[in-house]
């Protein structure tokens, strides 16, 4: 029974991740990116909509949350939670994998921005 | 240029792992199901069509390979590539992650904050 909720955890978790733009969002807010317009310069192609869905998702699922800084005008900032920063560990394995055995990436660095 | 050549190779490896059921097929592979009809009763709920397609994708992108086993009658199975294999970091590190942050899993074994 538990095995059943886990795998069905499982499948979750690793859809959310594939989706698109999340995983990539996660990897700009980890490198230092927070700010909505600076998140959105960070990741090509992706829109004001998608990008705002995207981090919606993430905070319903605890994994980054919407920070107010009080400064004059006020600053919206968007943070990795402690759960989502642990997610570092996945993507991490993700990037040693792509550079094991895709061609075109780069030396095999570990290469967090 | 060419960080922008892995960017992209980096988001499609993390949505193909995300692709409903990808991940689950190849945790089923790593436990050493092979055959289409095991796949389909090791994975409640997925149909014939989606288990055929998925596999036709993990081959394209050499992940899995279809293998004829000379027999009487003739068996078919579905290996992991080295490739694949390696996938084994990418989804223990999930499912590290799951047990560290969620609520249904096992207890934690190392609490990482």
């Amino acid at each position: 029974m538990r095995d059943e909720v886990f795998c069905a955890q499982y499948q979750r978790a690793i859809e959310l991740l594939g989706s698109r733009w999340t995983g990539v969002i996660i990897r700009a807010q980890l490198g230092g990116v927070h700010r909505f317009s600076d998140l959105k310069a960070a990741i090509p192609g992706i829109s004001d909509r998608m990008l705002a869905e995207r981090l919606r998702e993430l905070e319903a699922e605890g994994i980054s949350r919407r920070v107010v800084v009080p400064e004059m005008p006020v600053r919206i900032e968007y943070h990795l939670t402690d759960k989502g920063r642990d997610l570092s560990a996945v993507l991490d394995a993700v990037v040693h994998w792509l550079e094991t055995w895709s061609d075109a990436a780069p030396a095999p660095l570990i290469q967090r921005s």
